[in-house]
């Protein structure tokens, strides 16, 4: 099916302009809404456009749960992204022909995906930065161009539809989202927030575009003429649907009060450039068209693109070869598979005493402890379906040392540090119950963090905890206070943490028990396997982190400001805990001395970065290449992220990875937000972290440093060490 | 240990009453409560009275949980339930001896458990029914003391002292249980509600006794002397310590508004023969006293009997050999085993077409399907620990499928039929993804009805259903209309039964299609473990069901009246769906003309009941005597449940199981509640099952009847048929 041709965007904008040139102006205003009804006489079925597969095909049932994505953004391996997003949309469709089958057409079960989400990941305390591919925009980029070229395939149809949300500048405070106003320089707009975006049209072209709830310097995303019209089509020439945030056209003019009415707020809406409304807009639309407020020939228009996307999905056609595909299809082992491979892809490991990958004959038992050890929705973050063969962290432990030692399991403290058993009892009931295992146990797996019950969503039906942010950094309720206890007893102790943000650790990362901490997210369905799988060292985890782990959440700006100050790496004017790009491997490789071509007058770069593997384990390890300006004014503070690979490495095998930088990362954003070319004099960092003090000291290796300089010609290679970050803490 | 002598009552009565002695009258007041201080001059640690241990050590962390306690009446093996109660003294040493250690003396940490539950399951519509031996008085008063017996032990000191509850009349509505009043003829009393208590006191030596909420015939239990005092300690020589149930005593003043104030209520409760307060009583007591309400005297012996229990328990002694116990001895593989092994006995195969066991080669592929299906909580019911090694119904199939065929799974519907994935979804959206798997499998396994948010105890945090009475005895919420919808697939469905009571099928046991029905009750931490063994023929299902199953609720007498009127198998006037006492299993067994010897003179009866597997699987079968009393005015209109024993059967085997009735059998009570003998003439009728025409017709054979006249000292042996139950519907 991919040798066909793909069918070309005149040819489907041809049949969509048929389609709805034939509907009567009513039927046009009851299109434009997400649950649209079917229109007999022209063949057309009822049609819900809202479907979720972040991680996975999400609230539709049985489906194979891939890592949350925060988790895949950690792999730094599109490729392999990419093929979790062929599985989506396997999956996807293999519902969608059985529920088309039996007549059902509900949510949940049409073609068009609201995913990926490609906002950054701003601030720590965002409930949803858990959905994202992190704070950075250029592995933001990698990420959503591989997830959405995945769910869209390559044939002659798409095979799902993704959209790309929530546009934009979109990052909370969850409690406040409908009425929020985000402002932010044009500068920050551009370099920060939507180089996502613009590579999800220009290099995935992505299907479908989502609006965000929150105004942007003003104005609701929802109605947002400058965002949609301008940027989104006539920049960077987006020939997609864009769809609303659910019951964002609702907020306009109930949270926002930018428009007086539903009605105002539909002409605003598809003046602005929006498609398709979800929510209850088809009155207000009628009403204005009566009004005269919109002309027919605006609302078909309108339409026009929604329908180009359901020809795009041969949801009219005879010969979509997607429509074979079974549900068999659907949560296969091989599937299932995919999913454990990439979730230990995910894991990073911060740090290690050296008791990973787990001797198991130096230990005579294990003692798995805490709230999130045998906890199933550990496994899954927000936006998941149903896994089959759903395996927690103690059931994979339990299985893979079946036979070779016993493994022994307390609760130890409820998730929030409410009362796990009873009111009735102490705050800590459950601590002695897990000091007694720990002390009869060699070793102690502690399974710390959080679950969707904590970090979320706003109005989440399954976020209990207020509006989904984090109010500060640590381990929620008690669990510091009995993984202290925990680290006391006496035993190694491997803490697993879970969650979609880092945690400040307040010091307990250099308690001398501490032997391993290893971040895991919500590693999917195959959760425990996967862990189990690392632990006792199947392989090597290799993931790196996609945020900043913070020490502390004091010092933070505020949550409400969207100018990044000092968050995220770019712009971190303190040593953090654990570095964007950090994480350890089981072996230990060594990073040569690069080679530079610079390919001349274009300010593109090749560089040959030379790695080792020095230990005896192989491993795959992430190569990453940061680049500083050092002249112009408008640039952040301290580097970004500009290339990156993955390479696999057995013992003592070197390779070289060859990495292109082109044009674009040599420049930098004006205050109207315009690409320029502002100085000639850069350092790219080329290693296995950034090249800040914390990474160097951890790794106990620095990036090689190249200084180029443009208008010489100039390349000079200078021998590893930390380079200076932008404040004065260091 | 077994081998040491129980220390004697009157020793540890010596010593409590010494200890006692030493404490000033304040003190004793402030150890009447079951959240008692320590008394360090005295050498009296801290101790929380209140534990559970229902079916495993409960609310106290990890635990090896074994199936809910209606399930463990229906193996009708009270040798096996003994062992599963000694585990559960086991497991709670264990965990009391690593807390003591870690001065962890806390509610749920101590050795007096509140269990069992010897309440008698008078209404289907009871929501805490599931933690009772079933509807008969005596099937209950032989599993009751089987568990006691079990957990007491039988060294020098109690391996844990038990506590029969709720003492007396307690079986609902949890909604009104705390001000609600039993009314209830003495005759009644004493033939249903007391015989399993009598028998803990008599037969078992239980060492506490806890009170009801509710009154009985206008008295609260917690201040009923008459129930307390007179029937309990004076007519059974009761010896242990009596308890009032969670703040009963509050509910005195302020529910059942019986007496004024708790300062009024302690006086009664104490008067009464209470022992010891759960609730805040120790300022009402002190107030009591210093009024000259109470008796200093008074107060201490109130407190003696508790404190003996201490002593007997060992805790104030330096050679309790349980104190050894360490942790390891908690959840171990050994223990998971027989919760394995419990829980299969414990499965009531109701309906079989050939199906089962299943013929692995006969499908290529099985869909689990239901909304209990991958469900934890369908395992535990209520008052249930944390168990390791966790395997719902679609992980045992996974697991025992692997490499056979794919198990596929759908939800298929919510629990209660509220929208599982989204409030915008049609009621059963998640119908046609079970319908479509259904279709491209072989084979149904379905897994529906309730866990404890449904059926519970008022009040209870898991709870969130109402009050945990079922208003109805159908499938909740979608689950029937999903069932109709998979069988009219054409697919053969296997239906598993979860919950702690019956369920009215609405004719769908009579669907072409239900290939066989099995109710699972709360199988317990290895409950997907055993289903998988049961379902593919490792071993042959062999429980019997401990209660009636109605074929609807319609009819049943009031919620709130006592006496049975058409309820339970000895009083039901009308044919139920599935009758008390029967269970299918993998082979046919046949009952033979029984033999029968009279002991002259004092009314005992030896029956031989041959019994020959006829079939070709190995099984385990349920002999049953039921007697009818022919003469009496007296007596229950059809007839009593009097002995049974569980028998091996290879294939082929034929082995004759011997049963002793004793004269207590043939005596009625009168209106007094005095037993009495009333009348010569009775059959009794030996098999497989009651002589009702339903058990008939299920299983194709009726027992034999055996009249036997006591006057004439004549037997009489008639070939099987089935027997007239009094009402007229037949």
């Amino acid at each position: 099916m991919i040798g066909m041709k793909r069918l070309s965007r005149k040819e489907a904008a041809v049949q969509a302009k048929a389609l709805v040139a034939r509907m009567s102006a009513h039927e046009c205003v009851e299109q434009l809404n997400y649950d649209a009804p079917g229109i007999e006489r022209l063949g057309i079925p009822p049609y819900n456009y809202w479907n979720e597969g972040l991680h996975g095909v999400a609230r539709a049932g049985t489906a194979t749960v891939f890592p949350q994505a925060i988790g895949m953004a950690a792999s730094f391996d599109p490729d392999l992204l990419h093929s979790v997003a062929e599985v989506i949309a396997t999956e996807g469709r293999a519902k969608y022909n059985s529920s088309v089958q039996l007549g059902d057409r509900d949510i949940y079960k049409g073609l068009t995906y609201w995913s990926p989400n490609l906002n950054i990941y701003r601030d720590p305390r965002w409930g949803r930065g858990q959905e994202t591919y992190g704070e950075d925009p250029y592995l933001t980029s990698r990420m959503g161009v591989a997830f959405i070229r995945g769910l869209q395939g390559e044939g002659k149809y798409l095979k799902l539809a993704a959209a790309a949300k929530h546009f934009a500048v979109h990052s909370g405070p969850e409690a406040i989202r409908h009425g929020f106003d985000a402002r932010i320089s044009l500068q920050e707009l551009y370099r920060t927030y939507l180089p996502a975006f613009k590579a999800a049209v220009k290099e995935a072209d992505v299907e479908s575009v989502m609006t965000a709830y929150n105004s942007l310097n003003g104005v609701p995303c929802s109605v947002n003429a400058e965002l949609i019209n301008h940027i989104l089509r006539q920049e960077w020439g987006f020939q997609g649907h864009v769809v609303t945030d659910a019951w964002a056209l609702e907020d306009v003019y109930g949270d926002h009060t930018y428009a007086s009415d539903a009605q105002e707020t539909m002409v605003l809406a598809i003046r602005a450039g929006v498609n398709l409304c979800t929510g209850r807009c088809s009155g207000a639309t009628a009403d204005a068209l009566a009004a005269g407020q919109l002309g027919e020939e605006e609302v078909r228009e309108a339409l026009e693109p929604v329908f180009r996307t359901r020809v795009r999905l041969g949801m009219f056609a005879d010969d979509c070869p997607y429509d074979s595909i079974g549900i068999d299809q659907c949560d296969t082992e091989d599937h299932r598979d995919l999913s454990m491979h990439m979730a230990q892809e995910t894991f990073v490991l911060l740090h290690n005493s050296g008791i990973l990958p787990l001797d198991t004959n130096a230990y005579g038992s294990v003692c798995v402890v805490g709230p999130l050890a045998d906890s199933r929705s550990a496994l899954l973050g927000n936006y998941f379906g149903t896994p089959t063969h759903s395996t927690t962290i103690l059931q994979g432990m339990e299985s893979a040392l079946k036979g070779i030692m016993p493994v022994r399991y307390a609760q130890g403290c409820s998730l929030t540090g409410n009362h796990a058993r009873s009111e009735l009892a102490h705050e800590d009931e459950g601590e002695s119950e897990a000091l007694a295992m720990a002390a009869a146990s060699d070793l102690v797996v502690a399974v710390m963090g959080m679950d969707s019950s904590i970090e979320g969503e706003q109005g989440d039906a399954g976020n209990s905890m207020g509006a989904g942010d984090r109010g500060q950094l640590g381990l929620p309720g008690r669990q510091e206070h009995l993984l202290r206890a925990l680290l006391d007893v006496g035993k190694p102790v491997v803490l697993l943490l879970v969650g979609g943000g880092g945690f400040a650790l307040h010091g307990l990362e250099d308690h001398a028990n501490m032997a391993a901490i290893m971040q895991i997210w919500y590693p999917g369905g195959q959760g425990g396997r996967a862990v189990a799988g690392v632990l006792l060292g199947e392989t090597s985890p290799s993931g790196k982190l996609p945020i900043t782990v913070y020490r502390t959440h004091a010092g933070l700006p505020s949550f409400q400001q969207y100018e990044l100050g000092n968050r995220t790496y770019r712009f971190l004017d303190r040593l953090p805990l654990y570095p964007f790009g950090y994480g350890l491997t089981y072996s230990q490789t060594k990073v040569d001395r690069p080679s530079v071509v610079l390919s001349g007058g274009s300010r593109r770069i090749s560089v040959g970065v030379p790695i080792r593997n020095e230990g005896d384990y192989p491993v795959s390890e992430v190569v990453q290449i940061y680049l500083a300006h050092h002249e112009s004014g408008l640039s952040v503070p301290n580097w970004n992220l500009v290339a990156f690979t993955r390479v696999d490495l057995s013992p003592d095998e070197q390779v070289v990875a060859d990495l292109e930088i082109g044009p674009e990362a040599f420049m930098e954003f004006d205050s109207q937000g315009k690409m320029v070319v502002d100085g000639d004099f850069f350092t790219l960092y080329a290693g296995i972290s950034q090249p800040d003090a914390r990474s160097v000291e951890l790794l106990g290796q620095a990036p090689w440093s190249v200084e180029v300089n443009f208008a010489t010609g100039g390349v000079r290679i200078l021998k590893p060490g930390p380079a200076a970050i932008a404040g004065k803490t260091e």
